[in-house]
Protein backbone atom coordinates (compact mmCIF):
# COMPACT_ATOMS: atom_id res chain seq x y z
CA UNK A 1 0.00 0.00 0.00
CA UNK A 2 1.81 3.58 -1.08
CA UNK A 3 -0.06 5.79 1.34
CA UNK A 4 -0.02 9.89 2.27
CA UNK A 5 2.88 11.35 0.17
CA UNK A 6 2.49 10.36 -3.16
CA UNK A 7 -0.88 12.40 -5.84
CA UNK A 8 -2.79 9.13 -5.08
CA UNK A 9 -2.65 6.16 -3.11
CA UNK A 10 -2.50 2.91 -4.39
CA UNK A 11 -4.68 0.00 -2.43
CA UNK A 12 -4.57 -3.46 -3.21
CA UNK A 13 -7.91 -5.82 -2.96
CA UNK A 14 -7.93 -9.63 -2.81
CA UNK A 15 -8.78 -11.69 -5.81
CA UNK A 16 -12.49 -11.86 -6.33
CA UNK A 17 -13.29 -9.11 -4.29
CA UNK A 18 -14.65 -5.66 -5.41
CA UNK A 19 -14.41 -1.92 -3.98
CA UNK A 20 -16.83 -0.74 -1.71
CA UNK A 21 -16.44 3.03 -1.56
CA UNK A 22 -18.19 6.12 0.32
CA UNK A 23 -17.99 9.44 0.60
CA UNK A 24 -19.33 11.68 3.34
CA UNK A 25 -19.38 16.00 3.93
CA UNK A 26 -19.46 17.14 7.38
CA UNK A 27 -20.02 20.85 7.97
CA UNK A 28 -19.49 23.44 10.95
CA UNK A 29 -23.39 24.77 11.88
CA UNK A 30 -24.63 22.31 9.71
CA UNK A 31 -23.74 18.57 10.96
CA UNK A 32 -21.80 19.72 13.83
CA UNK A 33 -21.78 22.98 16.24
CA UNK A 34 -18.58 25.15 16.49
CA UNK A 35 -17.88 24.67 19.90
CA UNK A 36 -17.92 20.66 19.70
CA UNK A 37 -15.33 17.86 21.21
CA UNK A 38 -12.36 18.13 18.39
CA UNK A 39 -11.67 14.53 19.36
CA UNK A 40 -15.66 13.26 18.99
CA UNK A 41 -15.79 15.02 16.08
CA UNK A 42 -12.90 13.31 14.55
CA UNK A 43 -14.32 10.07 15.41
CA UNK A 44 -17.80 10.26 14.25
CA UNK A 45 -16.53 11.74 10.95
CA UNK A 46 -14.94 8.57 10.33
CA UNK A 47 -17.44 6.35 12.04
CA UNK A 48 -20.42 7.96 9.84
CA UNK A 49 -18.46 6.73 6.55
CA UNK A 50 -18.07 3.13 8.40
CA UNK A 51 -21.69 2.90 8.91
CA UNK A 52 -21.39 2.86 5.06
CA UNK A 53 -19.35 -0.10 4.69
CA UNK A 54 -21.01 -1.87 7.46
CA UNK A 55 -24.59 -1.29 5.56
CA UNK A 56 -22.74 -3.58 2.67
CA UNK A 57 -20.81 -6.53 4.67
CA UNK A 58 -17.67 -4.83 3.92
CA UNK A 59 -14.54 -5.05 5.04
CA UNK A 60 -13.08 -1.39 5.78
CA UNK A 61 -9.43 -0.94 3.87
CA UNK A 62 -8.66 2.66 4.24
CA UNK A 63 -10.03 6.18 3.84
CA UNK A 64 -9.03 9.40 2.54
CA UNK A 65 -9.76 12.51 4.79
CA UNK A 66 -9.81 16.52 3.40
CA UNK A 67 -10.33 18.66 6.24
CA UNK A 68 -10.60 22.42 5.71
CA UNK A 69 -10.39 25.00 9.01
CA UNK A 70 -10.46 28.49 9.41
CA UNK A 71 -7.12 28.64 12.06
CA UNK A 72 -4.29 26.08 12.20
CA UNK A 73 -4.84 25.48 16.08
CA UNK A 74 -2.50 22.89 16.50
CA UNK A 75 -4.12 21.49 19.72
CA UNK A 76 -7.55 21.61 17.97
CA UNK A 77 -6.28 19.76 15.17
CA UNK A 78 -4.37 17.50 17.58
CA UNK A 79 -7.18 16.19 19.29
CA UNK A 80 -9.31 15.95 16.12
CA UNK A 81 -6.35 13.50 14.76
CA UNK A 82 -6.52 12.03 17.95
CA UNK A 83 -9.97 10.70 17.61
CA UNK A 84 -9.90 9.93 14.03
CA UNK A 85 -7.05 7.92 14.06
CA UNK A 86 -7.87 5.77 17.25
CA UNK A 87 -11.08 4.65 15.10
CA UNK A 88 -9.30 4.09 12.45
CA UNK A 89 -6.88 1.93 14.18
CA UNK A 90 -9.72 0.32 16.27
CA UNK A 91 -11.63 -0.35 12.84
CA UNK A 92 -8.78 -1.20 10.47
CA UNK A 93 -9.02 1.26 8.28
CA UNK A 94 -6.00 3.64 7.98
CA UNK A 95 -5.89 6.80 6.70
CA UNK A 96 -4.15 7.07 3.34
CA UNK A 97 -4.54 10.56 1.75
CA UNK A 98 -5.81 13.58 2.52
CA UNK A 99 -5.84 17.11 1.45
CA UNK A 100 -5.73 19.86 3.82
CA UNK A 101 -6.81 23.62 3.63
CA UNK A 102 -7.26 26.81 5.23
CA UNK A 103 -11.46 27.70 5.10
CA UNK A 104 -12.38 31.03 4.56
CA UNK A 105 -15.99 29.91 6.81
CA UNK A 106 -15.53 27.09 9.79
CA UNK A 107 -14.62 23.89 9.68
CA UNK A 108 -15.88 21.22 6.85
CA UNK A 109 -14.61 17.92 6.28
CA UNK A 110 -14.72 15.19 3.66
CA UNK A 111 -14.28 11.43 4.50
CA UNK A 112 -14.19 8.86 1.45
CA UNK A 113 -13.56 4.95 2.48
CA UNK A 114 -12.22 1.78 1.22
CA UNK A 115 -13.47 -1.06 1.85
CA UNK A 116 -14.11 -4.87 -0.10
CA UNK A 117 -16.51 -7.15 -0.20
CA UNK A 118 -17.52 -10.14 -2.15
CA UNK A 119 -20.21 -9.09 -4.85
CA UNK A 120 -22.02 -11.64 -4.78
CA UNK A 121 -22.27 -11.39 -1.19
CA UNK A 122 -22.70 -7.70 -0.87
CA UNK A 123 -25.61 -6.46 1.65
CA UNK A 124 -27.82 -4.62 -0.90
CA UNK A 125 -31.13 -2.52 -0.67
CA UNK A 126 -32.69 -4.45 -3.65
CA UNK A 127 -32.30 -8.07 -1.91
CA UNK A 128 -35.36 -8.19 0.73
CA UNK A 129 -37.82 -10.87 0.25
CA UNK A 130 -41.47 -11.76 1.41
CA UNK A 131 -40.94 -13.56 5.08
CA UNK A 132 -38.30 -11.97 6.27
CA UNK A 133 -37.45 -11.43 9.41
CA UNK A 134 -36.15 -7.14 10.03
CA UNK A 135 -33.71 -6.54 12.48
CA UNK A 136 -31.82 -3.84 14.05
CA UNK A 137 -28.43 -3.38 15.36
CA UNK A 138 -27.71 -1.06 18.95
CA UNK A 139 -29.97 0.84 20.87
CA UNK A 140 -32.68 3.55 19.28
CA UNK A 141 -33.47 6.88 19.95
CA UNK A 142 -30.29 7.92 22.03
CA UNK A 143 -28.69 10.51 19.48
CA UNK A 144 -31.70 11.72 18.52
CA UNK A 145 -32.96 12.57 22.31
CA UNK A 146 -29.39 13.97 23.13
CA UNK A 147 -30.09 16.39 19.74
CA UNK A 148 -33.05 17.41 20.98
CA UNK A 149 -31.73 18.54 24.25
CA UNK A 150 -28.99 20.01 23.19
CA UNK A 151 -31.04 22.33 20.70
CA UNK A 152 -33.12 23.47 23.74
CA UNK A 153 -36.44 20.98 21.98
CA UNK A 154 -36.62 19.34 25.36
CA UNK A 155 -36.80 20.22 28.80
CA UNK A 156 -32.82 20.53 29.90
CA UNK A 157 -32.04 17.85 31.89
CA UNK A 158 -27.77 17.24 32.39
CA UNK A 159 -28.12 13.59 33.70
CA UNK A 160 -29.98 12.01 30.74
CA UNK A 161 -27.60 14.45 28.19
CA UNK A 162 -24.69 13.57 29.76
CA UNK A 163 -26.09 9.18 29.12
CA UNK A 164 -26.75 10.14 26.21
CA UNK A 165 -24.55 12.51 24.30
CA UNK A 166 -22.07 9.78 23.61
CA UNK A 167 -24.50 7.97 20.91
CA UNK A 168 -24.90 11.72 18.93
CA UNK A 169 -21.21 12.17 19.32
CA UNK A 170 -18.90 9.51 19.18
CA UNK A 171 -21.11 6.46 17.32
CA UNK A 172 -19.79 2.59 16.51
CA UNK A 173 -21.02 1.46 13.53
CA UNK A 174 -20.96 -2.28 13.90
CA UNK A 175 -18.47 -3.11 10.89
CA UNK A 176 -17.34 -6.41 12.34
CA UNK A 177 -20.57 -8.58 12.81
CA UNK A 178 -21.97 -6.62 9.50
CA UNK A 179 -18.81 -7.84 7.59
CA UNK A 180 -20.30 -11.62 8.89
CA UNK A 181 -23.47 -10.90 8.05
CA UNK A 182 -22.20 -10.95 4.10
CA UNK A 183 -24.18 -13.93 2.90
CA UNK A 184 -26.03 -14.20 5.83
CA UNK A 185 -28.84 -11.77 5.94
CA UNK A 186 -30.77 -10.62 2.46
CA UNK A 187 -30.76 -6.52 2.49
CA UNK A 188 -29.11 -4.26 4.47
CA UNK A 189 -28.83 -0.81 5.01
CA UNK A 190 -27.71 1.93 7.80
CA UNK A 191 -30.53 3.95 9.24
CA UNK A 192 -28.37 7.16 9.51
CA UNK A 193 -31.63 8.92 8.15
CA UNK A 194 -33.98 7.20 11.04
CA UNK A 195 -35.31 3.91 11.34
CA UNK A 196 -38.11 4.35 9.48
CA UNK A 197 -37.19 6.56 6.59
CA UNK A 198 -34.34 4.47 5.48
CA UNK A 199 -36.22 1.00 6.34
CA UNK A 200 -38.83 2.30 3.54
CA UNK A 201 -35.82 2.49 1.34
CA UNK A 202 -34.95 -1.09 1.70
CA UNK A 203 -38.89 -1.38 1.04
CA UNK A 204 -39.24 0.62 -2.21
CA UNK A 205 -35.75 -1.03 -3.88
CA UNK A 206 -37.08 -4.71 -2.71
CA UNK A 207 -40.66 -4.07 -3.89
CA UNK A 208 -42.09 -4.93 -0.53
CA UNK A 209 -43.61 -3.88 2.93
CA UNK A 210 -42.65 -3.84 6.39
CA UNK A 211 -44.52 -4.33 9.88
CA UNK A 212 -42.65 -3.45 12.87
CA UNK A 213 -43.85 -4.55 16.01
CA UNK A 214 -43.12 -1.22 18.51
CA UNK A 215 -43.00 -3.48 21.91
CA UNK A 216 -39.74 -5.26 19.58
CA UNK A 217 -37.90 -2.16 19.22
CA UNK A 218 -34.97 -1.61 21.48
CA UNK A 219 -35.07 1.70 22.97
CA UNK A 220 -32.14 2.92 24.31
CA UNK A 221 -32.51 2.80 28.12
CA UNK A 222 -30.98 6.56 28.39
CA UNK A 223 -34.98 7.45 27.32
CA UNK A 224 -36.40 5.89 30.17
CA UNK A 225 -39.10 7.72 31.61
CA UNK A 226 -39.76 10.40 28.59
CA UNK A 227 -42.91 11.27 27.44
CA UNK A 228 -44.27 7.81 25.15
CA UNK A 229 -44.77 10.05 22.15
CA UNK A 230 -41.87 11.66 22.64
CA UNK A 231 -39.71 7.98 22.67
CA UNK A 232 -41.92 6.82 19.66
CA UNK A 233 -40.58 9.62 17.30
CA UNK A 234 -37.13 9.35 18.73
CA UNK A 235 -37.30 5.39 17.69
CA UNK A 236 -38.57 5.14 14.33
CA UNK A 237 -37.69 8.89 13.16
CA UNK A 238 -34.36 9.82 15.05
CA UNK A 239 -31.67 10.60 12.63
CA UNK A 240 -27.48 10.18 13.23
CA UNK A 241 -28.26 6.29 14.10
CA UNK A 242 -25.21 4.62 12.74
CA UNK A 243 -26.28 1.06 13.14
CA UNK A 244 -27.49 -1.44 10.29
CA UNK A 245 -31.79 -2.35 9.90
CA UNK A 246 -30.68 -5.63 8.20
CA UNK A 247 -33.53 -8.56 6.70
CA UNK A 248 -32.77 -12.37 6.71
CA UNK A 249 -35.02 -15.39 6.06
CA UNK A 250 -36.34 -16.86 9.94
CA UNK A 251 -34.10 -19.58 9.04
CA UNK A 252 -31.51 -17.90 9.89
CA UNK A 253 -32.10 -16.65 13.77
CA UNK A 254 -29.59 -18.84 15.22
CA UNK A 255 -26.50 -18.31 13.40
CA UNK A 256 -27.60 -14.08 13.06
CA UNK A 257 -27.71 -14.67 17.19
CA UNK A 258 -24.34 -16.52 16.87
CA UNK A 259 -22.63 -13.83 15.12
CA UNK A 260 -24.00 -11.19 17.12
CA UNK A 261 -22.92 -12.81 20.07
CA UNK A 262 -19.50 -13.47 18.18
CA UNK A 263 -18.89 -9.68 18.01
CA UNK A 264 -20.36 -8.74 21.01
CA UNK A 265 -23.07 -7.18 19.27
CA UNK A 266 -26.53 -6.52 20.29
CA UNK A 267 -29.58 -7.60 17.99
CA UNK A 268 -33.09 -7.31 17.81
CA UNK A 269 -35.61 -9.02 15.80
CA UNK A 270 -38.07 -5.85 15.14
CA UNK A 271 -40.54 -7.29 12.19
CA UNK A 272 -41.12 -9.03 9.53
CA UNK A 273 -41.46 -8.05 5.74
CA UNK A 274 -44.51 -8.65 4.01
CA UNK A 275 -46.37 -8.79 0.44
CA UNK A 276 -47.58 -5.50 -0.65
CA UNK A 277 -45.81 -2.05 0.04
CA UNK A 278 -45.64 0.57 2.66
CA UNK A 279 -44.34 0.39 6.50
CA UNK A 280 -46.67 -0.83 8.74
CA UNK A 281 -46.47 -0.60 12.72
CA UNK A 282 -48.22 -3.03 15.27
CA UNK A 283 -48.43 -1.33 18.46
CA UNK A 284 -48.43 -3.48 22.06
CA UNK A 285 -52.82 -4.10 21.87
CA UNK A 286 -52.34 -5.42 18.62
CA UNK A 287 -53.35 -2.83 16.29
CA UNK A 288 -51.35 -2.70 12.35
CA UNK A 289 -51.28 1.26 11.29
CA UNK A 290 -49.52 2.21 8.24
CA UNK A 291 -46.86 4.48 9.41
CA UNK A 292 -45.34 7.43 7.11
CA UNK A 293 -41.91 8.46 8.13
CA UNK A 294 -40.24 12.06 9.42
CA UNK A 295 -36.76 11.12 9.37
CA UNK A 296 -34.17 13.60 8.32
CA UNK A 297 -33.93 15.34 5.24
CA UNK A 298 -31.04 16.53 3.79
CA UNK A 299 -31.94 19.38 1.98
CA UNK A 300 -34.15 20.84 4.65
CA UNK B 1 -20.64 -1.50 -10.62
CA UNK B 2 -23.30 -0.79 -8.36
CA UNK B 3 -23.93 2.98 -8.57
CA UNK B 4 -25.50 5.83 -6.85
CA UNK B 5 -28.45 4.38 -4.82
CA UNK B 6 -26.91 2.06 -2.17
CA UNK B 7 -25.11 3.13 1.01
CA UNK B 8 -22.02 2.63 -1.45
CA UNK B 9 -20.66 2.02 -4.70
CA UNK B 10 -19.38 -0.88 -5.86
CA UNK B 11 -16.45 -0.92 -8.18
CA UNK B 12 -14.81 -4.05 -9.79
CA UNK B 13 -10.37 -3.91 -10.46
CA UNK B 14 -8.73 -5.72 -13.24
CA UNK B 15 -6.52 -8.40 -12.01
CA UNK B 16 -3.41 -7.66 -10.95
CA UNK B 17 -4.48 -3.97 -10.96
CA UNK B 18 -4.13 -1.83 -7.77
CA UNK B 19 -6.82 0.96 -6.67
CA UNK B 20 -5.13 4.36 -6.87
CA UNK B 21 -7.59 7.12 -5.32
CA UNK B 22 -7.42 10.53 -4.98
CA UNK B 23 -9.61 13.12 -2.89
CA UNK B 24 -9.76 17.01 -3.07
CA UNK B 25 -11.66 19.30 -1.65
CA UNK B 26 -12.70 23.18 -3.39
CA UNK B 27 -14.35 25.69 -1.33
CA UNK B 28 -15.70 29.04 -2.42
CA UNK B 29 -14.11 31.89 -1.54
CA UNK B 30 -10.67 30.03 -1.59
CA UNK B 31 -10.35 27.70 -4.78
CA UNK B 32 -12.95 29.41 -6.46
CA UNK B 33 -15.15 32.93 -6.32
CA UNK B 34 -18.75 33.12 -5.89
CA UNK B 35 -19.69 34.46 -9.85
CA UNK B 36 -17.58 31.12 -11.51
CA UNK B 37 -19.36 29.66 -14.01
CA UNK B 38 -20.94 27.05 -12.69
CA UNK B 39 -20.36 24.96 -15.64
CA UNK B 40 -16.08 25.65 -15.50
CA UNK B 41 -16.53 24.48 -11.76
CA UNK B 42 -18.16 21.24 -12.37
CA UNK B 43 -15.74 20.56 -14.80
CA UNK B 44 -12.84 21.76 -12.53
CA UNK B 45 -13.47 20.27 -9.33
CA UNK B 46 -13.37 16.70 -11.55
CA UNK B 47 -10.44 17.42 -13.54
CA UNK B 48 -8.27 18.69 -10.36
CA UNK B 49 -8.57 14.71 -9.34
CA UNK B 50 -8.23 13.11 -12.91
CA UNK B 51 -5.02 15.32 -12.71
CA UNK B 52 -3.72 13.07 -9.58
CA UNK B 53 -4.61 9.89 -11.43
CA UNK B 54 -2.84 11.04 -14.56
CA UNK B 55 0.00 11.88 -12.28
CA UNK B 56 0.43 8.05 -11.18
CA UNK B 57 -0.24 6.51 -14.67
CA UNK B 58 -3.55 4.99 -13.29
CA UNK B 59 -6.41 4.23 -15.56
CA UNK B 60 -9.85 6.74 -14.51
CA UNK B 61 -12.53 4.04 -13.44
CA UNK B 62 -14.90 6.14 -11.13
CA UNK B 63 -15.71 8.86 -9.15
CA UNK B 64 -18.06 10.18 -6.06
CA UNK B 65 -18.73 13.48 -5.54
CA UNK B 66 -20.05 15.10 -2.28
CA UNK B 67 -21.75 18.70 -3.05
CA UNK B 68 -22.93 21.32 -0.69
CA UNK B 69 -24.89 24.40 -1.92
CA UNK B 70 -26.35 27.26 0.15
CA UNK B 71 -29.58 26.99 -2.30
CA UNK B 72 -31.51 24.41 -4.53
CA UNK B 73 -30.88 26.83 -7.66
CA UNK B 74 -31.51 24.56 -10.45
CA UNK B 75 -30.05 26.52 -12.89
CA UNK B 76 -26.85 26.43 -11.18
CA UNK B 77 -27.01 23.32 -10.45
CA UNK B 78 -27.59 21.68 -13.74
CA UNK B 79 -24.76 23.68 -15.20
CA UNK B 80 -22.35 22.14 -12.50
CA UNK B 81 -23.65 18.83 -13.68
CA UNK B 82 -23.29 19.46 -17.27
CA UNK B 83 -19.71 20.51 -16.69
CA UNK B 84 -18.96 17.44 -14.57
CA UNK B 85 -20.40 15.13 -16.44
CA UNK B 86 -19.22 15.81 -19.64
CA UNK B 87 -15.39 15.64 -18.58
CA UNK B 88 -16.91 12.46 -16.80
CA UNK B 89 -18.10 11.13 -20.25
CA UNK B 90 -14.64 12.06 -21.85
CA UNK B 91 -12.40 10.12 -19.02
CA UNK B 92 -14.88 7.43 -18.62
CA UNK B 93 -14.61 8.25 -15.09
CA UNK B 94 -18.41 7.97 -14.19
CA UNK B 95 -20.10 9.47 -11.15
CA UNK B 96 -20.89 6.38 -8.82
CA UNK B 97 -21.98 7.85 -5.48
CA UNK B 98 -22.64 11.39 -3.65
CA UNK B 99 -23.90 13.27 -0.72
CA UNK B 100 -25.37 16.42 -1.25
CA UNK B 101 -26.57 18.92 1.89
CA UNK B 102 -27.64 22.37 1.94
CA UNK B 103 -24.55 24.43 3.23
CA UNK B 104 -24.72 27.44 5.51
CA UNK B 105 -22.04 29.00 4.00
CA UNK B 106 -21.15 28.89 0.43
CA UNK B 107 -20.59 26.50 -2.09
CA UNK B 108 -17.91 23.31 -1.31
CA UNK B 109 -17.31 20.91 -3.27
CA UNK B 110 -15.24 17.26 -2.80
CA UNK B 111 -14.67 14.85 -5.34
CA UNK B 112 -12.99 11.74 -4.52
CA UNK B 113 -11.59 9.67 -7.60
CA UNK B 114 -11.13 6.06 -8.40
CA UNK B 115 -8.69 4.16 -10.78
CA UNK B 116 -6.07 1.30 -11.53
CA UNK B 117 -2.81 0.79 -11.88
CA UNK B 118 -0.63 -2.05 -12.51
CA UNK B 119 1.41 -1.23 -9.05
CA UNK B 120 5.11 -2.74 -10.94
CA UNK B 121 4.53 0.07 -13.35
CA UNK B 122 3.00 3.40 -11.31
CA UNK B 123 4.40 6.43 -11.52
CA UNK B 124 5.84 7.78 -8.29
CA UNK B 125 7.99 10.57 -6.64
CA UNK B 126 10.60 8.37 -5.87
CA UNK B 127 11.48 6.44 -8.79
CA UNK B 128 13.24 9.90 -10.82
CA UNK B 129 17.28 8.15 -11.59
CA UNK B 130 20.34 10.74 -12.28
CA UNK B 131 20.46 11.13 -16.21
CA UNK B 132 16.72 11.01 -16.53
CA UNK B 133 15.30 13.62 -18.97
CA UNK B 134 12.80 16.05 -17.04
CA UNK B 135 9.50 16.47 -19.53
CA UNK B 136 6.02 18.23 -19.20
CA UNK B 137 3.30 18.00 -20.36
CA UNK B 138 1.01 20.96 -21.93
CA UNK B 139 2.51 24.54 -22.05
CA UNK B 140 3.16 26.56 -18.44
CA UNK B 141 2.21 30.26 -16.92
CA UNK B 142 -1.58 30.63 -18.75
CA UNK B 143 -3.49 29.59 -15.66
CA UNK B 144 -1.48 32.05 -13.30
CA UNK B 145 -1.53 35.25 -15.03
CA UNK B 146 -5.43 34.67 -15.74
CA UNK B 147 -4.81 34.77 -12.12
CA UNK B 148 -3.44 37.73 -11.44
CA UNK B 149 -5.50 39.39 -14.55
CA UNK B 150 -8.52 38.18 -12.71
CA UNK B 151 -7.18 39.24 -9.18
CA UNK B 152 -5.81 42.91 -10.50
CA UNK B 153 -2.53 41.87 -9.93
CA UNK B 154 -1.50 43.26 -12.86
CA UNK B 155 -3.10 45.74 -15.07
CA UNK B 156 -6.43 45.25 -16.78
CA UNK B 157 -5.95 43.16 -20.68
CA UNK B 158 -9.61 41.31 -21.19
CA UNK B 159 -8.08 40.50 -24.64
CA UNK B 160 -5.39 38.61 -22.56
CA UNK B 161 -7.34 37.48 -19.79
CA UNK B 162 -10.05 36.21 -22.63
CA UNK B 163 -7.09 33.88 -24.32
CA UNK B 164 -5.52 32.56 -20.91
CA UNK B 165 -8.71 32.37 -18.73
CA UNK B 166 -9.78 28.97 -19.89
CA UNK B 167 -6.45 27.63 -18.56
CA UNK B 168 -7.45 28.19 -15.46
CA UNK B 169 -10.90 27.10 -15.61
CA UNK B 170 -11.57 23.71 -17.73
CA UNK B 171 -7.80 22.34 -17.25
CA UNK B 172 -7.39 19.26 -18.94
CA UNK B 173 -5.64 17.02 -17.37
CA UNK B 174 -3.36 14.19 -19.79
CA UNK B 175 -5.09 11.36 -18.78
CA UNK B 176 -5.12 9.17 -21.86
CA UNK B 177 -1.26 10.30 -22.56
CA UNK B 178 -0.37 9.29 -18.59
CA UNK B 179 -1.36 5.28 -18.57
CA UNK B 180 0.83 5.29 -21.68
CA UNK B 181 3.09 6.39 -19.90
CA UNK B 182 3.05 3.89 -17.24
CA UNK B 183 6.33 1.56 -17.41
CA UNK B 184 8.10 3.92 -19.44
CA UNK B 185 8.55 7.17 -17.88
CA UNK B 186 10.21 6.78 -14.51
CA UNK B 187 8.48 9.47 -12.16
CA UNK B 188 6.06 11.71 -11.97
CA UNK B 189 3.36 13.74 -10.15
CA UNK B 190 1.02 16.77 -11.16
CA UNK B 191 2.67 20.22 -11.13
CA UNK B 192 -0.93 21.81 -9.75
CA UNK B 193 1.47 24.03 -7.09
CA UNK B 194 3.87 25.35 -9.66
CA UNK B 195 6.88 23.60 -11.61
CA UNK B 196 9.25 24.43 -9.26
CA UNK B 197 7.77 23.47 -6.42
CA UNK B 198 6.01 20.06 -7.35
CA UNK B 199 9.18 18.81 -9.27
CA UNK B 200 11.19 19.85 -6.04
CA UNK B 201 8.86 16.89 -4.07
CA UNK B 202 10.11 14.47 -7.01
CA UNK B 203 14.33 15.26 -5.99
CA UNK B 204 13.12 15.25 -2.33
CA UNK B 205 11.74 11.67 -2.68
CA UNK B 206 13.55 10.35 -5.09
CA UNK B 207 17.51 11.90 -3.26
CA UNK B 208 18.27 14.05 -6.48
CA UNK B 209 19.04 17.37 -8.20
CA UNK B 210 17.69 18.79 -11.15
CA UNK B 211 18.84 20.91 -13.77
CA UNK B 212 15.60 23.08 -15.92
CA UNK B 213 16.79 24.86 -19.19
CA UNK B 214 14.77 28.01 -19.49
CA UNK B 215 14.48 28.47 -22.80
CA UNK B 216 12.92 25.09 -23.18
CA UNK B 217 10.42 25.87 -20.61
CA UNK B 218 6.77 25.70 -22.92
CA UNK B 219 5.74 29.29 -22.33
CA UNK B 220 2.43 29.60 -23.11
CA UNK B 221 1.66 32.17 -26.06
CA UNK B 222 -0.84 33.75 -23.99
CA UNK B 223 1.99 35.13 -22.11
CA UNK B 224 3.72 36.79 -25.27
CA UNK B 225 4.91 40.40 -24.50
CA UNK B 226 4.57 40.23 -20.77
CA UNK B 227 7.11 41.19 -18.95
CA UNK B 228 10.11 38.94 -18.77
CA UNK B 229 10.87 38.51 -14.99
CA UNK B 230 6.51 38.09 -14.64
CA UNK B 231 7.12 35.47 -17.31
CA UNK B 232 9.58 33.37 -15.50
CA UNK B 233 7.64 33.43 -12.10
CA UNK B 234 4.54 32.53 -13.88
CA UNK B 235 6.03 29.65 -15.48
CA UNK B 236 8.01 28.19 -12.78
CA UNK B 237 5.84 29.10 -9.58
CA UNK B 238 2.70 29.51 -11.01
CA UNK B 239 0.03 26.93 -9.41
CA UNK B 240 -3.69 25.16 -11.00
CA UNK B 241 -1.73 24.22 -13.68
CA UNK B 242 -2.86 20.36 -14.23
CA UNK B 243 -0.10 18.97 -16.50
CA UNK B 244 2.38 16.10 -15.94
CA UNK B 245 6.53 16.58 -15.19
CA UNK B 246 7.87 13.53 -15.65
CA UNK B 247 11.65 11.96 -15.60
CA UNK B 248 12.62 9.04 -18.33
CA UNK B 249 15.91 7.93 -19.55
CA UNK B 250 17.28 9.32 -22.90
CA UNK B 251 16.64 6.08 -24.22
CA UNK B 252 13.10 6.45 -24.31
CA UNK B 253 12.69 9.73 -26.09
CA UNK B 254 11.35 8.46 -28.93
CA UNK B 255 8.45 6.34 -27.80
CA UNK B 256 7.80 9.08 -25.78
CA UNK B 257 7.16 11.67 -28.31
CA UNK B 258 5.43 8.65 -30.12
CA UNK B 259 3.29 8.30 -26.83
CA UNK B 260 2.48 12.45 -27.02
CA UNK B 261 1.95 12.30 -30.53
CA UNK B 262 -0.89 9.50 -30.44
CA UNK B 263 -2.77 11.20 -27.84
CA UNK B 264 -2.26 14.43 -29.04
CA UNK B 265 -0.50 15.74 -26.01
CA UNK B 266 1.53 18.37 -26.14
CA UNK B 267 5.08 17.71 -24.55
CA UNK B 268 8.77 19.33 -23.57
CA UNK B 269 11.90 17.94 -22.96
CA UNK B 270 12.98 20.80 -20.21
CA UNK B 271 16.05 19.19 -18.54
CA UNK B 272 17.90 16.61 -16.36
CA UNK B 273 18.14 15.39 -13.08
CA UNK B 274 21.96 14.93 -11.87
CA UNK B 275 23.32 13.76 -8.65
CA UNK B 276 23.07 16.13 -5.50
CA UNK B 277 20.15 18.06 -4.31
CA UNK B 278 18.00 20.86 -5.30
CA UNK B 279 17.11 22.34 -8.33
CA UNK B 280 19.50 25.00 -10.40
CA UNK B 281 18.20 26.84 -13.46
CA UNK B 282 20.29 27.10 -16.49
CA UNK B 283 19.59 31.05 -18.51
CA UNK B 284 20.04 31.38 -22.32
CA UNK B 285 23.24 32.73 -21.88
CA UNK B 286 24.23 29.52 -20.26
CA UNK B 287 24.48 30.78 -16.34
CA UNK B 288 23.25 27.97 -13.90
CA UNK B 289 22.14 29.27 -10.69
CA UNK B 290 20.15 27.42 -8.24
CA UNK B 291 16.24 28.29 -7.98
CA UNK B 292 13.93 28.29 -4.92
CA UNK B 293 10.43 27.31 -5.05
CA UNK B 294 7.80 30.02 -4.39
CA UNK B 295 5.06 27.83 -5.17
CA UNK B 296 1.26 27.50 -4.00
CA UNK B 297 0.99 27.14 -0.41
CA UNK B 298 -2.60 25.13 0.58
CA UNK B 299 -1.93 26.84 3.81
CA UNK B 300 -1.22 30.49 3.63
Amino acid sequence: MLGVGDDCALLPLDPGMQLATSTDMLLEGRHFLADIDPRALGHKALAVNLSDLAAMGAKPLACVLALSVPTADTGWLQAFADGFYTLADESGCPLVGGDTTRSPWGVVINVTVFGQVDPALALRRDAARVGDDIWVTGTLGAADIALRLLQGRLPPDSYRLAVLRPALERPMPPWRFAQSLAGVAHAALDISDGLAQDLGHILTASHCGAELDLAALPVDRGLNGLDQEVCRQAVLDGGDVYQLCFTAPPARREIITELARASATPVARIGRIVAGAGLSVQSPDGTLAPYHAAGFDHFS
